[in-house]
């Protein structure tokens, strides 16, 4: 019997997404959408790329709309999400795009979101280790930030086999849909096309707090992390370049013999063969995650760089993910993993 | 048991998009893959973004490779296919995505082409009337034009109802990947990002004569059609503005209705909302066609207006719907219909 | 001595462009600088590419700030500009970039804007017969549309030899820029990055009847237009796709050389060797119109294509070249002829 | 009386905003063009956007047909300049586009180019300290490379005034056109739209070893470099993202007061106010280039962010400017500083 699934927020980005790989899931049933300012609304008018959804009317965001699912998406902005979760019961599965429940230091949450932390919930990045297990049988999963997916993936084997130094510094570059579907200036396409630009520069990127949160126990110390987001003139992908000093001793080899490791059996995660590198547009549409690393022998850096669509594998693709690890389904289910290139 | 399907030219653009959707297809078993030059190359460094064949290498394109499949899919440059194709026995089924075989008028081939006719096998496009039935049980298809694909989906209601003059003026967008991944100057990302231009202007592209024999059939009488395709800066996708002077009576509500009519259960094509025009990012990746169409009453012309992807409903994805339907699969299998967007 | 030049909507793009171009004008000092919302706001926290201006601070338009100018640009929004004017004295020349003064039509206007008909200036197309003279000493002037620009450049040599018939179809893709600076959300970057859409489509676009204004005159019977406008994701750039009826007789070499002559001695306006097409990006930031012209012998038509920046000759380049004609300066003065390309 | 100026190399993107560039300069007549495998094709086949220039005709790259000029700018392929350099007189100011006299550490060109060293020339980036005195009467000029360019303004502050350990980390975006116009298939326009991609990486790109000849000197010690390039989805513009730890002590204060006093009186380099930060499109076709700096206290870093046009201030302007400054012209004269926006 089908899983009956809601969408709350299915107007904009991230729960477009959500709808988009759910249509494609063998095991799901779609059943209330809602929006805010656009309940009342046509999907068609506002997704029409969800073809079949097209007919479908958004409701308003309330308990009494999403009740009665097995699983819950909230694709709400910040600070929205605790409110509604509480009204929904302990066996309903609620899957958290946004922000609210990933971190775990109070202080952290307060230093960057200004408001009172609502908690913390189990985090769906499987491939860290010890979390895959952990996601099985939850009933609340914190679903990560696309930058933190990005570079968690490319510097968490390097952290985990002792390589690295604890000190990162993290360039990353995003397309325009992870800043969201809020009509602003500076997002106009006459403002983007053709120009790359930096923002949230010198530490106060609100991601960077999950960054350190996820690299430093595997590296059994405080990783400080130095990030950089641009945006550049794309829909969609983020490329995370990603580097940290090289412990004394490392080679080239021990560094990739780590990085295969971590990946060995990975559905999702694959680390290029030497001498190819990521490019985004690989994992257009998809879950998939492509990894490279390299040794700067004269730097004395070690150079790890990831490729991920950020609306798949970077929001709805690993909210899906850890759907299908919390209830037991195989964790490839409804995953695209091709892109959809050129 | 799964259908062995062998692709031959999986290094280009057609057909890895053949083979992102054979991936995606659960009836097919992918075989064979060949290449011209790039035989003997690992396809992960030809398609990086069809992952689970990274380690395939391909192989030349010889009778003795593509022999013992079941389907054989030809994505190869114009005047390749016959050869080929008269190597495999009529027990295969072979879809030419090239034009060798689309046109019925040996004279339109010799003219536009430049080369002695191959011939004509049936014809790709299920929702031309009559074609969905005539395409039951074959054993060759000829794969439609991206172009002509597009434009007569948006014109064949007009035509077959006997609503618009025989003189059809259409101008198309198109993305880049419609030009092929052959290496070319004025294809550099340089010279197309930011541009747009016109080719093939004044009734000589080789699209030109398919769209007329499609619409004739249906109009009754020879249409001509005045067309000019443009490059635009965006990947895949096809836009084609396509109008026609209204017969006397036509009003915008037989024109509708005639439209509606035409779609009607069709899986693919859909005829937007009034009010709704369509985009190509609705259709990216998807096999969708979106239409619609207004009467412009001041200058007394039907203008109709479709959306497709170039790589799937104008190329791979309607080789593989023909290819179900010759073989009585289900029509839809395999094919996505939700665009990824943004 | 320096003419003193103020600019009204100095935050939009065009007058964000008037003010690039006037920046690069010898004869020209930069007074004033006004907003609406924007008043009070640094101009380099609105125009950053505008570095010598980055310190001065919007004003509000009013008459106060505007008086004591040589040359008033209005860049403002439809409807605004003649209560500008008004206030103004006829002593200063007025250039305005908006529609308000464009149409001779009073029902024209009224049926496409639903206001009550502000008048008419002299029109800022100085290539169409008779113009050029026409805005010698005036201290008015309505800067034409962007695509009617576009578009009488390409059809007005074939209309003034009478070579065509009164029907024109028209299909024109435009960059971003021409729908404004205003957000919204079907302009952003992450809807148009990698598609094409249609927007007023059927006789809708208010820019319909300035193109018959402009063509009407010269094939001296009424002529109508079939004008369908696309947006391309491009920052700048139109390229209009124009095609009529041939009339009986018309040769290639006709046509091709009522062209070359309707262009003779045209500084920015230029018919390009027979075989090349136009592109946007040899008119990136440039003043300067390509053109080519081609007659499809199987569909009876001519086809006339067009490349314009809409900011630039679509929009100041014009509003600047029609300044220095009304004060009897060099027409190509501050103007840049060359494109900014790859 | 104008100086006699040739372009070697005037089909490639360099050699053509060079040309930009020189029509726009009022002491300049263009002289000679030249290319190798396009010589005897009119320039406007390859250069459509230099409208001016259309009917000149590509000569062979050769001394008898680059003698008899007053400066003579090479754009020509690696390991050509010298050769070419080497038949003029003395009395020729030689501008070299390309890498041949960037190194002067005969090792790193040996390293990094595989070939003989052909020696070093007066270094083209009189921002640099010490430089622009350097230039004055030079008759050879090695313009940098447009990654150093970038990198070097947005570091040389921090070194020279001792507030940065000598350890960089660079990440940098560049538009297509910074890998040139040969036609390669991983720079179709198919490829790189909707794409960001890594290469280079791990210390093995060309322009690294001079990013640190340019910062040791001001360090006093040798500052070794990591640098990884990315290619982002727009034909031009770089954005160089570089940190350094902090040295104990350095303020957020004492940083922004060093790159103030650094770039005072620059005409083309410009200190972004607080809060703000640069984007590429600000530069656009412009020889500005936008410096922001931070100090993130919480990773210990400096972090410098510089954006640049590559074809401007990274390789034309720059070579434009370095002229200027040789033959004692205004350094500013002929170029502009205004970007083209949006």
């Amino acid at each position: 019997m089908a899983l009956r699934v809601a969408v709350a927020g299915a107007s904009g980005y991230a729960g477009g997404e959500v709808l988009r790989l759910l249509l494609g899931h063998p095991e799901v049933e779609i059943g209330a959408l809602t929006g805010g300012s656009n309940a009342g609304t046509r999907l068609g008018a506002l997704q029409p790329h969800l073809i079949p959804l097209a007919d479908r009317v958004l409701e308003p965001t309330t308990p009494e709309v999403l009740a009665d699912h097995d699983v819950v998406f909230l694709a709400l902005p910040h600070g929205q999400s605790a409110a509604v979760a509480e009204a929904l019961g302990q066996n309903v599965l609620v899957v958290d795009c946004g922000a609210d429940f990933r971190l775990r230091a109070a202080a952290d949450w307060e230093q960057f979101y200004g408001s009172a932390h609502a908690g913390t919930w189990p985090y769906g990045l499987p491939e860290l280790p010890g979390h895959r297990t952990a996601l099985k049988g939850v009933n609340r999963i914190a679903v990560p930030g696309c930058y933190p997916t990005a570079v968690s993936l490319a510097l968490f084997p390097a952290y985990a086999a002792q390589l690295a130094e604890p000190e990162a510094v993290i360039v990353a570059a995003s397309g325009t849909s992870g800043a969201g579907k809020a009509a602003k200036t500076h997002l106009l396409g006459s403002e983007v096309m053709g120009s790359v630009s930096a923002y949230g520069v010198g530490g106060v990127h609100r991601h960077t707090p999950e960054m350190s949160q996820n690299l430093t126990p595997l590296a059994g110390e405080p990783v400080t992390v130095s990030f950089t987001p641009t945006l550049v003139p794309m829909p969609r992908g983020i490329l995370a370049t990603c580097s940290a000093k090289a412990r004394p001793g490392v080679t080239g080899e021990s560094l990739r013999a780590a990085y295969a490791e971590a990946f060995a059996g990975e559905p999702f995660v694959h680390l290029l063969p030497e001498g190819h590198w990521p490019q985004t547009s690989s994992v257009y549409g998809s879950n998939a995650a492509l990894v490279q690393v390299a040794l700067d022998e004269t730097a004395g850096r070690i150079v790890a760089i990831s490729a991920i669509d950020n609306l798949v594998k970077g929001t709805a693709g690993g909210a899906v993910q850890s759907m299908n690890i919390a209830l037991g389904l195989p964790e490839e289910l409804g995953l695209p993993v091709n892109g959809v290139a050129p």
